[in-house]
């Protein structure tokens, strides 16, 4: 028999969110449910609860950088334990089976991957609710082991944020005597700084705004590009191993193609609603890419947990209750956080 | 001191080809001088004498499809004999001394790439003269061994369009096991299909005339589709490790980067004048790429023409005299050659 708890969302594009009651699955034999500490915002539920897209389901509960506490577990579940952390970020299911799920790399699931919000539920019918409540039930296959950071709160992110980065900058070689481009500084950016030095590249990062110059060298990074400055792009030219490009709005991505080494790649992981404009002899010199990538699989999603814990990395957050939700939508859409709203559950009563 | 030689050239826009006086500079220590047996005629050749890219300087010699024998040879040239074949394509001149050039890709030279027509003449000034003439003199570095293909003529074609192809299909790794396609039949695309099947790469055409599709099966392909028919088309999807794109006009790329499998590429080797718009999903999905190749090296054009004359693999040509020439390009602008043209340089007469 299923669960009712609380969430909060919406059954149109121009109601806000609020506090709905969604039901949770009852327990099957290899499923774990937690009780949910913490969930990220991420750009991508704005452009779902927007229906930027097109196909949203209502009504719709975002989140899918959710961290929790396992309360329950399946009788089949092997590795997990109640009590322990756990997490779930952008995958839940996905056929199981097939040369892409055999991989790893369940996002490309031939039978289509179930995503944490918003997706068809196979399981239950209807379509799934993510993080933005109480709980979560799913298959442990699609659970991850949470390493105990010590800011919790702010570990949230890298279930969406991380994985999007860390899988195109390990993808691309990302290391000592590597040159790394990051394209915008914001949620997926910052965290790209920071597990681009870690794994040992030399991050150049190319910025809009002049005041997160600055800001992008507190997070390590080791030069900082405005680049609306022609002059100072044109002492980049050809220099980068490769770009990670976060700009999930329109942009001249020739310019940036421009200043790649021989192979190199621009690498989307941002979501620009219109398609951008590729210059032939942006790609052909240099026998260049303009690449993307897309999340990461289960087993490189805790392999990029690992990573962080180890390297001490977590998102710059600022925290805020579930009530304050609609406000961190609208500042998320004008770019105003540093660098991801990650919302504390407790706030949700019971 | 300089030769006074005959070649086909115009200076202008708007003027055809004709019969114009050059000068060949005097042979330096380490140059080759080769007559010129037969060159073929590439779609840039055109773009060149039409201007299409600006920049054009005139008078303008065109032809970079250079198959000669060697008539002279400096003091220090160790690799030549007079009496031997030999051969020029797109590179004639470099820095030598770059990171590129010493890696063998001297398209890429950090100082400018000298190409043999239509580029900045470091040696002798002015600017450099192609293959629609009596002789070619270049440093020897820059020029290639040709293997005594049965058919000379129609392995000219290899110069340029051969490399072009050879180059991206051995760098995305065509061989046993690979699905590869190839967007467009034409000079470009029909040696494509020779060289990724004896490469050993199962070979699927898409092509916009029904007229080829049974040409592609003849010239080896596996498979040959109508890109304009829809349902064919879906039966393709994620079924491609990468896809050579030869067309040269604007065309939706997204259609091609939903065929292809996750990584995999659609490498653009044709010039289309205007950029192509890329939509974010197309490569996002799937972590693929819409890529670009340029040419190839000296040494890799080298080993591209032994390979294919171990294969037997030349250009379906066109033979033409040099006073065809006008009338040759007509045809090329509309398509209308099978697959491409080469002149034989004995009609130029002394």
């Amino acid at each position: 028999m299923s669960t009712t708890v609380k969430a909060y969302g919406t059954e149109a594009v121009d109601v806000a969110l609020h506090e709905i009651d969604i039901q949770r699955r009852a327990l099957q034999a290899h499923d774990v449910e937690m009780e949910i500490l913490y969930c990220g915002i991420c750009h991508s539920d704005l452009h779902q609860i927007k229906n930027d897209f097109g196909g949203t389901q209502w009504p719709i509960v975002p989140g899918h950088e959710i961290v929790g506490r396992v309360t329950a577990v399946g009788d089949h579940v092997k590795n997990f334990r109640v009590g322990e952390l756990a997490a779930v970020g952008c995958i839940v299911d996905s056929c199981g089976h097939c040369e892409y799920c055999n991989d790893g790399i369940e996002q490309f699931c031939e039978e289509g991957v179930t995503f944490s919000f918003n997706s068809e539920d196979k399981v239950s019918g209807g379509h799934t609710f993510g993080g933005f409540s109480k709980t979560y039930v799913c298959n442990e296959r699609y659970v991850l082991h949470m390493p105990e950071f010590q800011n919790l709160a702010s570990a949230a992110p890298l279930l969406c944020a991380g994985i999007t980065v860390y899988s195109p900058l390990k993808h691309w070689g990302a290391g000592p005597g590597k040159k790394v481009g990051i394209l915008g500084i914001g949620g997926l950016g910052h965290l790209a700084i920071k597990i681009a030095k870690a794994m040992g590249a030399h991050v150049t990062v190319f910025t809009t705004s002049p005041s997160k110059v600055e800001d992008a060298k507190r997070l390590g990074a080791d030069e900082a590009v405005l680049s609306s400055d022609a002059e100072q792009m044109a002492q980049y030219g050809r220099k980068l191993h490769f770009i990670i490009d976060t700009v999930s709005a329109k942009h001249d991505v020739n310019a940036y193609l421009n200043l790649l080494r021989h192979d190199g790649a621009v690498v989307l992981v941002g979501l620009p609603p219109e398609p951008l404009e590729v210059q032939a002899f942006g790609v052909i010199v240099g026998n260049r890419s303009f690449a993307g990538s897309n999340i990461g699989g289960i087993p490189e999603t805790q392999e990029m947990l690992d990573f962080c814990f180890k390297h001490n990395i977590v998102s710059e957050s600022e925290i805020i209750d579930i009530q304050y939700v609609n406000e961190a939508f609208e500042r998320l859409e004008k770019g105003d956080v540093k660098y991801r709203f990650v919302i504390d559950m407790a706030s949700l009563q019971n």
